[in-house]
């Protein structure tokens, strides 16, 4: 009876804990932005310190013909970007105005559902998730959010305009927690005497825009 | 050192039975389609019955303000689709001129990569997924394919235009192996006297687009 008592209680507590306290986490790999309408594939590794409030991010990808690669550091303690070109020791530094925010499900999102990613026939063969959906304040824009039911690992993010059309998917992949070298947070020394430029703008929802 | 031997070799069975031998098998549960651009909602419930080329789906939506209910049964082999009716007891029966296609790895497509959606830090974050690409012959069109590696479930299929633009991308969540009551398969006899109206149109590639 005890236990039939204390499955929904713990049920919520998860639930709630997952939406109500991101806690503070490392995580490394990949994720995968796409962009309907654009012909843009790019792979993105990042490292991200939620506790530091560091982001730092490899993206490679093609646009039509032409292939590009990205390397960006993002310090929202210090309040500055950092765009890095090994090959010619280079540096653009731009100041970082937008509030750091985590890759998690905020406070104010709407739990929609639990599902199994898959097939629950066997191990293996599903995952067990949930799926938050919600408005930015500031923009009024809506966000599907899909995370595990267990750990609360980002799977899928989810952008929408104002009028409801997909603006980005974001897909992660390849997780691991904690960071494999905590030196890709310190800007290389050939950044030091650049100058930061103005920022580029303010209110992005997530470090994902920023990318 | 037969066991480093027999795990590349057990590795590459295992993708190329997922490409190329589709077997036979009967699937119950839900997808939920995405078509950019559209302001639909549509949840479906549909089982599955490969070996006997069975398809019956429930589908329930909203589309602008406008909610609607399907309920279709497509039955490949004799080349009827019915849509029931049961509210006023009515059917329109139409000719199925599609070939049958399974839900499934096309033996042509493409092996792209391995990766773990989520996490691979601990159990049950995560889940281990192949991607695979392709060109539907006789459209031209694109194709994404994320099935699991254990079981060769599929997770999202997503259709492309000649011209590289998202159509539809079709995620598959809650799948149970086998089918809970045979008789979805059998149309109610109010659909007996019914004429059979020409077909709407052929070519399509799975049922998928049929729905």
């Amino acid at each position: 009876m005890k236990i039939l008592f204390l499955v929904p209680v713990c049920l919520s507590l998860i639930l709630s804990s997952c939406a109500q306290k991101p806690e503070p986490c490392s995580k490394t790999c990949c994720l995968l932005p796409f962009i309907p309408g654009h012909h843009l594939r790019v792979f993105e590794k990042f490292s991200y310190d939620a506790f530091g409030q560091n982001v730092r991010v490899l993206a490679a990808g093609k646009e039509g013909n032409q292939t590009f690669f990205v390397d960006r550091l993002l310090l929202f303690r210090e309040g500055v970007s950092y765009e890095i070109h090994y090959h010619n020791q280079t540096c653009i530094k731009t100041a970082l105005k937008e509030p750091f925010r985590h890759i998690g499900v905020p406070h104010d999102a709407h739990f929609l559902n639990q599902m199994v990613l898959g097939s629950s026939s066997l191990p293996g063969q599903g995952l067990l998730v949930n799926n938050w959906n919600g408005t930015v304040e500031e923009t009024q824009e809506h966000y599907l959010l899909t995370f595990t039911a267990l750990g609360c690992v980002p799977l899928y993010i989810l952008d929408f305009t104002q009028k409801g059309e997909l603006s980005v998917m974001t897909s992660f992949f390849d997780l691991v927690e904690g960071i494999e070298d905590p030196n890709v947070f310190i800007p290389p020394s050939f950044c030091d005497s650049v100058e930061v430029l103005p920022a580029k703008g303010v209110g992005a929802r997530s470090f994902i825009s920023l990318l």
